[in-house]
């Protein structure tokens, strides 16, 4: 079972990067597999910890796949590291093994503090179609222009329904990366 | 914004009723917007206060569209109600106003009790998915066969990468409706 979440780390130049990630709990461990090469990788094997942030603004999770990956933190209460401002729970990581792997190697961490700042509201249709946009933006090049229109329609029925302001902010983000990705495909035939 | 979320209600009887919910949060309000008739808004009318429960569990929604709607409560805090077991929030709503309507008034509430009972683990894609497919499901009578289908072929994608045992649970349970509402169909055709 994979859970949505933002890592939160801190490289040595103080910098904070703040990435999506999926997560796995599994007995007591929290289990990160981050790309190689990446920042967060880099950043966990230096400081040997992490922040696990379970938020539901999720114009991280848009911003972060669009160039918006500059978000308000707060220091961590128990490690060295960051947690976003606003999220719904933090759970502050500390790197225990690591089985290195070419393309993703599989972190194991421990909890070393976990907090909860404000309720769950609830699930909203328009912040899951969000996720679900920002793993189709993620992924643009891998996918037909016929795939991303379709699911891009499907999508837009429950920001329509259910959206907040933040959701529709999000939601802008990621037509404007589809339609800058189109642009750039239309561009290409016109050179052709 | 509207929230999914399971709305618990007591009978004269005494009987619990457990029911999917869209909830908008207003200036500390709590609004519901229940169908006339039904179960809820009897109940709520009759005694004046509800139980929004916030969860992550998503056989409830699944279950409560098809058929299963005996889930285990314990009772509210400051109200005479019922709530989930392991819901991991939720609210006890006392009602202060109703704006009657020919088919939803719109009910509001306000907050007795507040509590939350579980961290937010964090999105997950499978369990909005199960969300997306208890709508489906709930309209089944609504929509093209073609629509149904391509619908859950694309939820399903989700199940399959990010699921749990219960969102594998309430998936089964939806598609067993969506198959079962087939073949209503299709004895309907062979009938005429």
């Amino acid at each position: 079972m994979i859970f949505e979440t933002l890592v939160t780390t801190v490289g040595a130049d103080a910098r904070v990067h703040c990435a999506p990630m999926g997560a796995r709990y599994a007995a007591g461990e929290v289990i990160l597999m981050p790309f190689k090469p990446s920042a967060t990788l880099d950043n966990i094997l230096a400081t040997g910890v992490a922040v696990m942030n379970l938020t539901t603004d999720v114009r991280v999770f848009a911003g972060c796949v669009t160039g918006r990956r500059d978000w308000p933190t707060v220091p961590a209460e128990r490690i060295a590291g960051r947690r976003l401002v606003g999220t719904l729970a933090h759970v502050e990581l500390q790197l225990e093994a690591c089985d290195d792997d070419a393309q993703r190697p599989v972190l194991h961490f421990s909890r070393v503090c976990e907090r909860t700042h404000a309720p769950f509201p609830g699930f909203n249709r328009a912040q899951a179609a969000v996720i679900e946009g920002a793993v189709l933006v993620s992924r643009l090049r891998m996918l037909s222009a016929e795939k991303i229109d379709s699911e891009m329609a499907y999508l837009q029925i429950a920001i329509d329904k259910t959206a907040g302001p933040a959701e529709r902010e999000a939601w802008q983000w990621l037509t404007e990366a589809v339609a800058a990705h189109r642009a750039t495909l239309d561009q290409g035939r016109a050179a052709a």
